[in-house]
């Protein structure tokens, strides 16, 4: 039986990324040595180091001034780094979930922390709106797609401020106004590759602002300066980022991407409208076409336990909504193809046949 | 040609690693899904994650009231990392060298530092011995193994204060009685697996002593409550760890890798005092049984550009020695066979015929 993964992350990676990772693990570049036994310093790494910040930059057109970093550490590493470098009083975050609350919780260890908004009143089922960034606050932070509640900031908003996004969880899954942030960071464990290496991309004149010291390891300049080479990074993990970069170029880059991410989650939004049995938490509007969470709806709240054994028995894997949600998360990423969703929406189809014959 | 992988790290990994991880990231577990794309909170995966940690503390004999921890970011993270922990106002370190020095470095960011003693005067060459712990630091740093200058502390050292040691390059090549430390930490580079994952075991009563925040990540009680999986870990990294602590496991433990470490080392010492081409750099008593640098003799120096060639022609990788020492560096990890070593004595031998005929 076929299995379609659609776990929030790690999560699903491009056939082709899995092949050519195998194959370097075995041996990489007919070296006779395994991707994970060679020197970081080889000219051989050094080329994948380099063509994967090439592809970042290229994917996303990503102007002068910017640096691409491959840090250790995930994310969460990064909720302490950006205040480390940027917050010298005061930061703004706008809080549309767990992810950025963790973020805004970090923050505090440096500074004063504005929650400028908060849709927390409901569940964090939309993205505020009427909120005023503080002029006065060292940057603005923001995290663009909410894995958890399903909701998404799709548009490069205006900040006055300094605006600092997590993407972890929609990189690469639509063209992007990269003049628009100051950094931009996130996991590499949805769109990019594996877990194990975080992105950033940073706009080098934003740093060196702040009056703290710094150590060595979270200050972004080390790693600028070194071309994310300060320390031994994680070799292998991007070299698995590379084959998924390369892989999103081969398709046609971020614009073709965000057509078909578009219409993957039509596909889905539209058969969850449509089935009696099924209702979307996000609102229409703030709806993410990344992480697609529904629930049964109020009449057949039932049938919760057996639509996700039926899922599961029909191949879809990694469906369970988050524990602080309920009911069912279908995380599309951008190498879940069509049919893997056509396939969940016929599972939601054949149980309702069953279920409202 | 067989080629044999001196690296200094990343390095050699034992060749059934390689295998099983380039199976795992295929098809993990017969899961259908590959090891890059399965959630860390699978039931599969937290069965990864707990025998490697069971693995380190069975081959190692670590005692109760110490967690064993895999995080990202690499050795050179924890180089702050245990300052935040644990420096509230003074720490002890010795200067053994590069990766010494960078650690101490960190720790003034966090208070006083003590450098009790170093071997800076002889181009590190050999560990200080005449020095005096201050007992009133809170804790004492040693890096146990310095790749560069191939000295190693291989007893393991009373210390009137927590002793804190880096053993990126030498942890798992012999028995340590962990017991007399209050923490132990690494890159995986060398030993333990590949690059993007380092390994902390730390007492945990040493914790919570000092009176600064911590951010999370930072925080080693982070990592300590949440088994490691308070973010996405490093999945495909560990899941190599475990393969290599497999293998170490099989083979008889670091009793047996022991011996046939100082068996590997002491063939190639003697063939480096033996052959007149040839000398050691570090000084005997401190030789390091996992980096063996050496240099030509002063009478052949111009000989060393022809011998790089020559063994590298032979299938030596990796032997060119850092270049703060110049030479020579064989890094014969847990993962070199003897015939590697072998090997690399016979080009020694066969360069010194045609050279001495």
């Amino acid at each position: 039986m076929k299995k379609y993964n659609f776990n929030a992350g790690p999560s699903i990676l491009p056939q082709v990324v899995i092949e050519k990772t195998a194959e370097a693990v075995k041996d990489f570049n007919g070296s006779g040595l395994s991707i994970m036994e060679i020197s970081h310093r080889s000219k051989d790494f050094q080329a994948v180091m380099d063509e994967a910040v090439a592809l970042f930059k290229e994917l996303l057109q990503i102007p002068d001034g910017y640096s691409v970093l491959f840090l250790g550490g995930g994310a969460s590493l990064q909720f302490c780094m950006v205040p480390y470098n940027l917050l010298e009083k005061k930061a703004a975050y706008l809080n549309t979930g767990t992810w950025a609350n963790k973020a805004l919780k970090e923050a505090k260890f440096f500074g004063e922390v504005v929650e400028v908004a908060s849709s927390k009143d409901a569940l964090y089922s939309y993205i505020p709106k009427d909120y005023t960034i503080p002029a006065d606050a060292d940057y603005f932070h923001i995290t663009t797609n909410n894995t958890i509640y399903g909701t998404e900031i799709r548009k490069d908003i205006d900040s006055p401020i300094p605006l600092v996004a997590d993407m972890s969880s929609d990189i690469f899954s639509r063209p992007l106004d990269v003049s628009k942030y100051a950094v931009i960071y996130g996991g590499a464990q949805k769109n990019v590759g594996p877990a194990g290496v975080a992105f950033v991309i940073v706009k080098e004149d934003v740093l060196g602002k702040v009056s703290r010291p710094i150590p060595t390891m979270l200050n972004y300049r080390t790693h600028v300066e070194n071309g994310s080479m300060f320390n031994t990074p994680p070799v292998l993990p991007i070299y698995a980022c590379l084959e998924t970069l390369r892989w999103l170029k081969a398709l046609g880059g971020v614009e073709v991407m965000e057509k078909i991410n578009i219409e993957k989650a039509t596909m889905l939004y539209e058969e969850i409208d449509r089935n009696p049995l099924f209702k979307g938490t996000a609102v229409p509007e703030d709806r993410s076409i990344m992480n697609v969470c529904f629930v049964m709806s109020d009449e057949y709240k039932d049938l919760e336990q057996e639509f996700l054994k039926f899922a599961t028995e029909r191949g879809m894997v990694g469906i369970k909504g988050h524990r602080s949600i309920g009911g069912f998360r279908a995380s599309i990423y951008n190498a879940m193809p069509k049919e893997g969703v056509q396939a969940l929406i016929d599972c939601m189809r054949e149980f309702e046949r069953i279920n409202l014959r």
